[in-house]
């Protein structure tokens, strides 16, 4: 069944009901994407195993991508809201580098979840408040907090931006098998050394 | 229609013959995904328009990722083989940043198209010669030539695909409409200095 309401703005929860059954379809998606992927994955078994009417879930999620999309949100929101520390003694750009390396650790244990999720980061509208924080300006938010920058200028989130893109690119070329992880996840510090370097070089001086 | 044989593996042109229905098919497909894009072009429309019957396109193109992801093969192609040179008085970041701005620029033109080929890019096999040559080693191998580095270390290597990752990243949020081309260009300029400055001057001094 193919569904192309995707023009219709998606629902929000409001009431602490409404709140709950959205979490329970997150958790169901998050659950069955694991299994299924973005292709595989039916609407019906998330709306089944969610225990809401298909309805429901389509007023929620006009497709497959913006139910991934509020997935990968709502696992972005609640590291931000973990507010992770730097690791003990490290510098800003070893601390950006393990939270990337161990959020993408993270991914790599459900592949399948991992790639729908990028696959439908591009969708925009993700429906879980008004207005909703996008999910890479929370990412970029987390970057410069751990890399202890609290004033970022325009410059500073320009490179968060390439990182941030450098990451995904990173991750999707491991998840389509296009390459190792641990080739990823040194490609990664790399990219944190050369791109925050001369920023918190600059701050410094 | 769905057709669902990605396992197959597509054919090759060999003949002169084939090759050169094989750029008819390339041609069709790039003029009817700049109009419709990769969810509304027809495979069967472009069969109709390259003259070849419907199994020989699926014979190749076992999907329209496969189709778009050869387009974009074919493009960058075309682009190494005009060997591209720096423009003169150009530093090396310069003339790597002329390179990519300037796809960019081309790419910008027919959105549609651009997104369906970076849609499709992650398709890993791409039937136009046996080893093909993987479109992303294509695009590092320029990068390195416009910089300059006749002898790229494992390093250098490592960087080339940090930037080609970031790139595609930045192409994609205009693409999307996350963000204006010209944020992107400069994005991408900033992303060449602050990547391949480093490695260029270790390699200087």
């Amino acid at each position: 069944m193919t569904r192309t309401n995707g023009e219709r703005t998606p629902a929000y929860p409001s009431s602490p009901k409404q709140r709950q059954r959205y979490a329970r379809m997150l958790r169901a998606a998050a659950h069955l994407g694991a299994v299924h992927g973005l292709e595989g994955m039916q609407m019906h078994d998330v709306a089944r195993r969610s225990g809401v009417a298909i309805a429901t879930l389509y007023r929620y999620f006009p497709s497959k991508p913006h139910l991934f999309a509020a997935v990968l949100h709502d696992q972005v929101r609640r590291l931000d809201a973990g507010s992770p520390l730097p690791p003990q003694g490290a510098g800003p750009v070893e601390a950006v580098s393990e939270l990337l390396t161990g959020a993408s650790r993270q991914l790599f244990e459900q592949p399948l979840l991992a790639l729908a999720m990028l696959q439908s980061n591009n969708v925009s509208h993700v429906g879980d408040g008004d207005p909703a924080r996008r999910t890479d300006e929370i990412v970029a938010d987390l970057i410069l907090r751990m890399a202890g920058v609290s004033d970022p200028c325009d410059q500073d989130r320009r490179v968060v931006r390439i990182l941030e893109q450098a990451w995904y690119g990173l991750l999707t070329t491991v998840l389509y098998e296009r390459s190792t992880a641990e080739a990823a996840q040194e490609g990664i510090r790399l990219a944190c050394r050369l791109l925050l370097g001369p920023v918190l070089c600059e701050r410094r001086s």
